[in-house]
């Protein structure tokens, strides 16, 4: 019996309940009926992202929220930083590049974190810069990038920060508003435990005043157009009404839990995890600020990385993730965030030892697992 | 008791079926598991638009794939026609505005067909119109275009015809490729039976040329890029699984009954209650070619056709649509298209005549139930 298992930093596994919740049958998505849900989804956004601020929802994968930033932010020859330390920092230079504006790239190699100090002398050479776009958790690095400290160095500028926090928010705590995040961005199926669909940002003041601006062309994107319909418990365009239903039962379960001892879940399923690779005798490819949200673990010589998915994938119905791009073949990547619990964990932590033993690396079986039960069991 | 009947033009109602194939665990989107359900999404997507070109799936609703034919097909300032006969087509002339394109608006009557000799007339006067963007059924009105004749029209010229057939896909033929229609777009939320949230589009071989040359900024809904990611059954992006999943049981479902059953059990439920309409002494407010996928009804003197809509809603949980800007409270919609029956058909009827009898219209009850009893028992 292979039953199907989602360790792969997104999609996350979807709660039973949830799936049901939006297996019932649709509403019309301009009723009265749903503009309540409208209005029940705005409240809940602004909890999980610690905020005052509007959250916008969008019918898009995350891209399509990153992708909105640039074209509500900027205007054409506008200069803006991307933080380029993995394949989603990589991502902002392409849409910028896309719609005309001039990427400051600011390279970091794979496995780091971006130096605030880095970012606060281009800033400085060049204060036609407007925006820093970085990522919170570079989801290809398994590295969270101090994004607390980009603020306290954009906040004496006119640059805004934008976060794509998709694979970040709701794993560990981001607080929006305390930090002063000026456009933080994040979709529906990481720690949100939804489908991919849902695309949200929330855009604070500074962010807002860019926004009067910006020239760049948009539509179906528009902020401005979302900040009117959605303020009056609206979608400009169609919502994607069974998401919207999912993500309400979420909000009840993330309020049934508590936020907090989610984010700590979360955390031990992380440090577990981290315990069985060092007990592996393997390296995380995270050198800096590994991200307690998923573990980039680094092959041992002669393990090809894509193998180990395959082999989990193809005999066990578990699904992890490989690297991309650069760090393809050498790294394999598991979640922690979500609705992922201990013995998901566990599972996946046996799986992919009877994975490197079959593809050959030499280690003890049953060490990782031993001292993520270790870790546990303290807990 | 009150059942969720939706009887709105999108979304439509979901086979229980494949509310529950969506309600299955997920797969991991970059999976080969997942590839090869791109693949059978690719075929079974050229089938229903009866093409041999690619049909490309976004993350979004219909808006997003207008958008993206304009994006991807012109360059700024370019002139294109936007046929107006509805809310729809005026989308076309506000995306043509936001992208800094001329829009030649080509203002119909609400209730009426565009004329091809209209469209003529104009691609003569200016070769220099790169496009015709139109509807093939006007949502707003309930009214088709005519876009077998405009194509006749367009294929003389340079310009390219596109379509958007987001609710008129699945609800009656269009054959893509026998009709030479360069784009045709659509959804999932209508005749395809889906919650919304997936949008789709069609390239034919003229457009994939007009696209090699435009400039306009795109990123996430790039043509190019789906064109070379879908090819190797990739999403660009992360995919809807959920949407994805339930899209292969409806092929499955379509394929079971066959689409002529379907387009013919369409027109059936579209005769019925247009028999009821007359037998309720009322007219369609679709004054030329009202289409088969929705019945637009003009209100009697004194009825509110939002109240009709919320009689509807609040007493018997059953949503049909009111009309939208200059047809508000005129009109009120019904859908016969997607997952609809007949039963479904003559429960909207009877729950309308009691709407209209309560809202203090004259007329005989039980007129347009047996109106509609009779052409279901001919058929």
């Amino acid at each position: 019996m292979k039953k199907i298992s989602l360790l792969a930093p997104g999609p996350t596994p979807v709660p039973p309940r949830t799936l049901l919740a939006m297996a019932q049958p649709l509403i019309h998505h301009r009723s009265a009926d749903f503009m309540e849900v409208i209005g029940q989804v705005r409240a809940g956004l602004k909890k999980v992202f610690q905020t005052a601020n509007d959250v916008l929802v969008f019918s898009s994968s995350g891209t399509g929220a990153m992708e909105s930033a640039v074209a509500n932010l900027l205007c054409p020859g506008d200069k803006a930083i991307a933080v380029r330390g993995g394949k989603f920092g990589e991502r902002w230079s392409l849409i910028l590049k896309a719609y005309g504006c001039q990427p400051v790239d600011l390279d970091v190699p794979w496995g780091q974190a971006v130096k605030p100090a880095d970012v606060e002398k281009l800033l400085a050479a060049d204060p036609s810069i407007k925006a820093v776009f970085v990522q919170a958790l570079e989801t290809s690095t398994g590295v969270d990038h101090p994004i607390a400290e980009l603020a306290q160095v954009t906040k004496k500028t006119k640059a805004v920060l934008v976060v794509d926090a998709v694979s970040a928010l709701g794993a560990y705590s981001i607080p929006t508003d305390q930090w002063g995040l000026d456009v933080v961005l994040s979709g529906s199926q990481k720690a949100l435990m939804l489908p991919p669909g849902l695309a949200f940002a929330s855009i604070g003041p500074k962010a807002l005043e860019m926004m009067k601006t910006s020239t760049l062309p948009k539509f179906y994107f528009s902020w401005a157009k979302e900040l009117k319909s959605q303020g009056e418990n609206k979608g400009a365009f169609t919502s994607p009404v069974t998401l919207f239903m999912g993500l309400l039962d979420i909000f009840k379960y993330l309020d049934e839990i508590g936020m907090d001892k989610i984010f700590a879940e979360t955390a031990l399923n992380s440090k577990a995890f981290k315990a069985a690779v060092k007990a592996w005798g393997l390296d995380l490819y995270s050198k800096e600020r590994p991200s307690p949200a998923l573990t980039a673990v680094q092959c041992p010589e002669g393990v090809d990385g894509q193998k180990v998915v395959k082999w989990l994938k193809d005999k066990y119905g578990i699904f992890i993730a490989g690297g991309q791009d650069q760090a393809k073949g050498k790294i394999f990547r598991v979640a922690h965030m979500g609705y992922i619990n201990q013995f998901d964990t566990l599972q996946g932590i046996s799986a992919i030892e009877m994975a490197l033993k079959g593809l050959g690396y030499s280690f003890q079986m049953g060490a990782g697992a031993a001292a993520a039960q270790k870790v546990f069991g303290e807990a």
